[in-house]
């Protein structure tokens, strides 16, 4: 017996090694695979974001937590950052408290609208060409005249998050969750947007600080199998984007899902400020396969529409890693090559 | 007792990976509030440097230690690096030895001097305005005409750190501790400084050699609640920066400290070479709060002084967690806005 | 032995969380030293490349394994990454597959021929200029006019790695094993390879594709004291690099090694396409110590010969920390100073 209460007394010296140690969780994504596109080489390519980060939980007692998320993002194909002008915790950098109050945040990350939305798309908004997030869904919208959630963001800054922000997520309350993300209005090193002026007096300069704060509120709702969402944001430059969308599993294997959205542009475009778009999608398990199909359409003011079509598979080797292969057909009636096809094949690990 | 036995055999299993996986010790600060200076917009800033860091120890036996240590300093706020050009291990990137005969280290990281002048800080040498390491203590001669530990360094590299750099800390001894840094001569792609010479013709040309090699020594002396240090630093444009520095517990709650600075840059300047500073400052700790308190002044030729109030409070969640609230206020009349008022709310959290 | 059991329960508690936490294994090296060269200053320098790298292996079942690795490259001196231009993961970023058939990976890493060739170098492949890898064997021919494995990589990228590539390492079978490295066509920010153009139009302008897919092979054999290799390379240039090298521990304690190189670029070359060099070596270990010893010859085209001799010394102070002294003097008459002494004396600490 004395034995064994050396061995508990081990366990205890163990106990604080391991709780000191469990202090920062190292975890990421890699995701590599071969892309053939319309008119493209074979590449290697990814269909996830790569990312590589460092969280961790500091248990303040009274059910008070610390916490914190530093997220690197990559390429692993030529082992850059996403971008060279992008910054270092592209993904995400916060800091914050959670507690019965629900969860606040300080620094850089999604807006309430961009995370809430990706449980809409067949792909998870996952980043892949094939799934409609960056295109049909928030994300595409992020592309000229003060459009998506950061327009005076530093150059190479990804369309959707806000920077210089406080992060809010209420407690679940009888299923129903509220997000919200608040701007300051601080320059921040970004392009000049034309918008309503000229090449030469852009409506805001370079290094420009934002016209309001800009903020970002999505509401969701669960009851077993059913899931909704509602969520507007409205970024420095006073476009507004809004969304809708449900999902529903059929059977526990068949998910199906709809979302719809509206941006609204008119503080910065002279004519056509509206886009909207609908995406309709479906995951359906099997053992460890899963099948995700989607179709969507995107109508930049009511004239040319954009028309995607795609179908994915994939084969979980463990829960950490999965192959897929992909397909999708888009056509763009106003790009030179109207219609592309893209095909993909690989592997995502996530550690 | 056999099973017993089996308990502490699988514990010397687990002890083993634990020394394997206690090799690297990932470490860091984030430090994230809202912060208002008088002219500028609510923004979101820090208080403390961020960090996110790797070091380890290995035991070589008798007494012997290797160790290696590599500092990434980042912006919560926006996800960057503290400044594009500033290195990826801007904090420090040294590997070293230590045994009965001090620890020797090389590479880049704090001068001695800098490195010891944060205890007598009374915000600990954080770079918040709100304290008085960045403009009236040391870092703040960090701005022109080859001032600061580092002129000839890469653009962007901060001014109180050597790079290619050999780094001795003595034992200590009676309460007595000498700290060196010798830097190499090696040019560092650093900008011209032009000095006694002319913008055309600068007297350091862009990425020079040192004119002679740089070095920072600190002594310090530690006996109960008395501390003081002595210093002096030469950097590569010989510029020479020295300091005296005590403080004492008056009671165990109650820190009083006080510095006093001076640099001459007559090899650089054509006049006004001499600039002195000196800051008083108190920290009165009340069970998890404490209150920071500081005044100093700086005058650069004994001409126009700049002058420092600040006080702050601080309300620890735990070890790790505590919440902030600094207030200052700065004189100096020979700015456009001849003085600012600066107010911070934050949290910082270290793991 | 209730106890006991309870003993047992929490070490099953315990291995759980040490397997989560050893999915990723955090790695690297810092070595620093000092270095003088003939007609250079005395610098702060390194001997072996510093990394700080991320892995993690997955076991699937069936013998199958997931597996990835991120390799950070930086320079302790400085703390900056090896150049402003390289890729944060410029050792290596691959995620892969591993089974009775070998081990399959996506991303970028160093190629075939080059991966092989560093166990036949009497400096283990080390990028030091006291070594033989940087400039007489393969890494030596990345200098101008579509040399090296990625002439048409990004600035700033290392010649001796493919980017978005396919590697395949076959089983080891009666010692003999095949590693393969194949390149898409993809473009990848390359600067221009003037070649048999000019500098108006060169023969790869800007971001060009490869003319075609870039390949590294390379087989090796071991039968008890004796290895071998035989390898060649075509990059997306249609240079052709090829190796053969021999080693044989002629005692437990000395190793000999021997290796012979050319290269070929008469598709970008207008004259004098060819490249040849040898070196021979040998590692001598004593103790705790190891000498090393080499000479090379290199000639470009047959005309002026590049020759290099080395020795250097190790001292283990563990399995982790060595130190080392080295010194090498090279002779290139077509060079301004056409005779180079190094010496170099240092610390390396693997973590």
């Amino acid at each position: 017996m004395k034995k064994s209460l050396l061995a508990l007394t081990l366990l205890g010296a163990f106990a604080s090694v391991a709780q000191a140690q469990s202090a920062v969780q190292i975890y990421g994504t890699v995701d590599a695979g071969l892309v053939k596109r319309t008119d493209q080489t074979l590449a290697i390519g990814k269909r996830a974001n790569n990312t590589l980060g460092f969280k961790g939980t500091e248990d303040l007692g009274n059910g008070l937590k610390a916490l914190f998320q530093l997220e690197i993002r990559y390429e692993p194909d030529t082992g850059t950052l996403e971008s060279v002008t992008r910054p270092l915790f592209q993904g995400q950098s916060r800091v914050g408290l959670q507690g019965d109050f629900g969860l606040v945040r300080l620094g850089r990350g999604l807006t309430a609208l961009q995370e809430t939305s990706t449980a809409f798309e067949p792909w998870r908004g996952l980043p892949t060409p094939v799934g409609f997030q960056t295109d049909l869904q928030v994300a595409g919208y992020a592309t000229a005249f003060g459009s998506g959630s950061d327009p005076l963001g530093a150059a190479g800054n990804s369309g959707n998050r806000f920077s210089n922000a406080l992060f809010y997520n209420s407690p679940e309350f009888a299923g129903f969750q509220v997000n919200t993300t608040i701007g300051t209005k601080e320059a921040n090193s970004g392009a000049p947007v034309v918008g309503r002026g000229s090449a030469l007096f852009p409506q805001y300069p370079a290094n420009f600080e934002a016209s309001v704060n800009p903020y970002s509120i999505s509401a969701t709702y669960k009851n077993g199998p059913v899931a909704a969402m509602l969520a507007t944001e409205r970024n420095a430059v006073e476009s507004r984007l809004s969304m809708i969308a449900a999902s529903i599993f059929a059977t526990p294997e068949l998910k199906l899902m709809a979302s719809y959205q509206r941006q609204n542009q008119d503080h910065t475009r002279l004519s056509n400020p509206l886009t909207k778009a609908w995406i309709l999608g479906a995951n359906y398990t099997m053992g460890p396969g899963k099948i995700l199909a989607g179709y969507g359409q995107k109508s930049p003011d009511g004239l040319a529409k954009v028309k995607q079509l795609s179908v994915g598979y994939e084969y979980s080797l463990s829960k950490r890693t999965y192959l897929y292969a992909d397909a999708s057909k888009k056509k763009n009636p106003t790009l030179t090559i109207p219609t592309v096809n893209t095909y993909a094949l690989g592997v995502n690990h996530a550690f």
